[in-house]
């Protein structure tokens, strides 16, 4: 994953001062590097009877439509409140200050499926923990987690004790 | 696409009362409707020579991406202001009432690169036609757009003329 991560680009003060934001636009436009990354991805899940996947907006879509594409696999988006149109379950989150919420249709994960997670980025774990939470509370089975970069010191991976989650680079 | 066409799902008085919302969420859960749409999207930009997808957030990541993937083109988001976090690009868009306004990186294409852009619905086109600007803008060559449906009765094209467009599914 060398390849990839020198496609990663340090932004600092984004989006506020003195937080140095990991821009992976240049990995998007990089073909063989976004094919590395969705390849990778598919190695992690194959075997294991995953049959729906389940990515949270907005750039979790371009990894997980990808990914559902190559996987021959239905693809959910998770979004925030508002922006779904059907009937949807909803589950909040703390953040640093005050909390924030996403969506998932009622409908879009069938009881006894087997879901793997997709996102760009495991920061502090909030919304893949509320992502997990979602796939639970309509019968879905969470079976894996998989996102590209992990900001390892934000220690997200605490909130996510017990499942499985696989990350490709690490900051 | 009477296949795909069936997994869209009416959904009256969203976002607003009056509006019956088109949503594709259904098809995108079912893995042969995401890439037959894939699929038939991949054959009107085979032999353009197109080298980028341009796909505009958050549902045209969806169908972008996972075309980029297929063609194993470098995929480039056109945002909501205020989200990409390096050096941007704005073009303004008129609606209903008042304008809205969206964003590329300057450096996401490269002067004579051919350009595909994706997005899940023409409507109003205003959305699309400023896509369409943002790439002239970098030097980029707009080739083609390509969505899944058409509201064909809000005239969108109106606003693409001399524009090559692509539409699966009409209403």
């Amino acid at each position: 994953m060398e390849y990839v991560k020198k496609l990663i680009r340090d932004v600092p003060d984004f989006p506020k001062k003195g937080i140095v934001f990991k821009d992976i636009t240049p990995l998007l436009g990089d073909a063989k590097a976004f094919a590395r990354v969705i390849g990778a991805f598919a190695e992690r899940i194959e075997g294991k009877g995953i049959t729906k996947i389940v990515a949270i907006e907005s750039r979790g879509f371009i990894f997980g439509a990808a990914l559902a594409l190559k996987m021959g696999l239905g693809f959910v988006p998770v979004r925030k409140p508002g922006k779904l149109p059907y009937q949807t379950v909803r589950e909040s989150y703390a953040l640093e200050y005050g909390t924030d919420a996403i969506e998932m249709h009622r409908d879009a994960v069938q009881p006894g499926e087997r879901v793997a997670l997709v996102d760009d980025l495991l920061a502090t774990g909030g919304t893949l923990a509320a992502c997990v939470k979602l796939v639970k509370r309509v019968g879905g089975d969470p079976i894996v987690s998989l996102l590209v970069v992990e900001l390892s010191f934000l220690n997200g991976r605490q909130k996510l004790e017990g499942h499985e989650v696989h990350t490709l680079i690490t900051f």
